[in-house]
């Protein structure tokens, strides 16, 4: 299992991404799954990978080659995101037929992933992409600013009460790291490091790149203090009808 | 879909549930899914129930009926929570039989149901169990002193951060409304109103009991309040390295 997820924002783009793969549940290691494309001035990209690991790694490899030979198309080409979607898209179906003896997967292995693509093209803003195992791919949108592949229930409340499109850029991250750590806890499948990419809007580079681990001091903050945060909001929701008038002097926690 | 999450704390126990059944997307009706059983002095249950509508409703009956003609297995009659479970156990797995016909259910339809069960006998401490479909049961530990049926991955989070066993009992029915109502903004089938009820230790009886609809106080709180929240809680995390040195006079959402 995997969790990605992207935030689009006013300011920019966030990705954060888990490292953990597993074949089971006693073959577990460590592999990024935030991968970064960058042409500083033209274009920068970053893409997101859940499903089967030989199809992702193939497919950044392709990814890779295609721009380093100036083949066309490639990602330093590309004038417009939703056609650069397109080209991972097809790039992806190729990738996952590759993996599959006879094209058929007889075998019962599943070759299919899904992508997150986000990234800002010269002339264009910026933008985030989910593509699906089909090739197709569907944007973010105003009202739901952000998009998540793999085990998305646990982070998504997270994302839903506090990402707007005029969340700071920064924020946004440190909510994405909020997220991650959420479904950290409660899915075994998806572990830390961390990493995180930031791209802020106009740039055209990655403005931001981290790889956080159990004691980076923003994520040993939220194991050790987010709960404390919340407590002191919940305790300061209103009353039920059986309690007494909150005194002003009370602990928030009383 | 349902969503019910019983939360056990030193200071008693927290019972919440959302109202809505559907048959399917255009078959949404609000019943009750938290019962209430209340023997004062003596003892005191809540029962909630997610899955099969007639067979939930076939045992609140049939545990109604017990008690009232003073039968005996029936909850009044108990001396240990572990063997309510049980009877409450036996009782299912006979409601879920009666409502296939010849027992088989060959015609796909699924009569199971997994219950909560919680309260306190007089000699007893409190105590909550899930039962599931097949009549066994499992109580909540120290170290998860909470259990959930129905939808339960979007609320989980919220209780994982803060439920413990000192956390105080109002304070654990407010994370309880807020798990619900995470749970509601992300999947449909989980709705408003929300009962919610609590018992508070050695009291044998309901210590509290609400409906909450979306104009409640404390419910319009959180849908108005909580993420804000929730975003100075997110604000007041570390900075990136990229960011320069946090201001003593800055905005908390800068």
């Amino acid at each position: 299992m995997t969790y990605c997820v992207a935030i689009e924002v006013d300011e920019g783009l966030v990705f954060a991404a888990d490292t953990r793969t597993n074949a089971s549940l006693d073959d577990v290691r460590v592999h990024r799954k935030l991968h970064v494309f960058q042409y500083p001035g033209n274009a920068a990209f970053v893409l997101m990978a859940a499903g089967n690991l030989a199809t992702t790694q193939l497919l950044v490899s392709r990814l890779h080659r295609d721009a380093a030979e100036d083949r066309s198309p490639s990602l330093p080409r590309m004038r417009h995101l939703f056609e650069a979607a397109a080209y991972v898209g097809e790039l992806l179906v190729d990738c996952q037929v590759k993996g599959r003896p006879s094209g058929r997967g007889q075998d019962g292995i599943n070759t299919q992933a899904t992508l997150i693509l986000g990234g800002q093209i010269a002339g264009e803003r910026p933008g985030i992409y989910m593509i699906y195992p089909l090739g197709n791919a569907i944007a973010a949108s105003p009202e739901t600013p952000y998009l998540q592949i793999g085990e998305s229930k646990y982070g998504k409340p997270i994302l839903d009460r506090i990402v707007r499109p005029t969340t700071g850029l920064d924020d946004a991250a440190r909510t994405a790291v909020v997220s991650l750590d959420s479904t950290i806890r409660s899915n075994l499948s998806v572990g830390l490091p961390l990493d995180l990419a930031l791209i802020r809007r106009d740039a055209l580079r990655i403005s931001g790149e981290l790889r956080l681990s159990g004691d980076s001091p923003l994520y040993a903050d939220i194991h050790h203090n987010w709960a404390r945060r919340l407590e002191q909001a919940v305790a300061s929701l209103p009353r039920f009808p059986w309690e007494g008038a909150r005194n002003p002097g009370d602990d928030a926690a009383d």
